[in-house]
């Protein structure tokens, strides 16, 4: 197992940011994206043409850098301009009161449990057949 | 501000995975990159000749789904085989033990602040630069 020194280390190593900001940018990342679909959901049931734009814009413009998206979209239009405040709000509130941490903490947790299991499994099944085989 | 009913409908989405389920996801591939990282830094001072093997199946191999690649090395040799398990070990200790979850959640409410203002305020810069040219 790697000493808690190492990981302090690892988590300076060269002017890098560390771990946690590093997943903090992603996450955020995700938040935008969560918004961006939190917001046409609202849009649909009531906004029919505003739905409409968000969707077309959406297509032309890619969310894998949430800020950037959000930028270009306040640029697009006043209506677009509008929009993008929202998808700003809505990340905000998603990342400061509606994201479930500790649900992620926890099925994080029993996801590296499981997949580590089924991946001794699987390797573990698969090369007891080979010995079979032979 | 979207209430707490969308956002729940927002998370059940035609039987989709959780926004935490989908977060958990994306950090368990986050933490297997980690642990490559972790045992090779940990492998470039002791052992000269599994640091190159594992090397070079990283140049060889994506990271982006973590268990694939875990998957793929224990199946390359059986030195391989033995760093896959020091993998596995370490993205469980990084997960459960020494990734600082609160300062994720910390840091990433700090980015969602920091970019919703720097956003608006380029935008102002922005506008307010086209009106005076006029």
């Amino acid at each position: 197992m790697p000493s808690s020194s190492q990981f302090a280390r690892m988590r300076q190593g060269f002017g890098e940011k560390s771990p946690e900001a590093k997943a903090a940018i992603n996450i955020h990342d995700f938040f935008t994206l969560m918004a961006v679909r939190i917001v046409l959901a609202q849009l649909k049931s009531h906004s029919a043409e505003a739905h409409k734009e968000l969707m077309e814009f959406v297509d032309r413009n890619s969310l894998n850098d949430g800020d950037k998206f959000c930028a270009d979209l306040m640029r697009e239009s006043p209506r677009h301009k509008a929009l993008a405040l929202r998808i700003l709000e809505v990340r905000s509130s998603y990342c400061k009161e509606d994201f479930e941490w500790d649900n992620m903490q926890r099925l994080a947790a029993q996801l590296v449990d499981e997949s580590n299991k089924k991946l001794m499994r699987e390797y573990l099944l698969e090369t007891s057949n080979i010995e079979k085989d032979k």
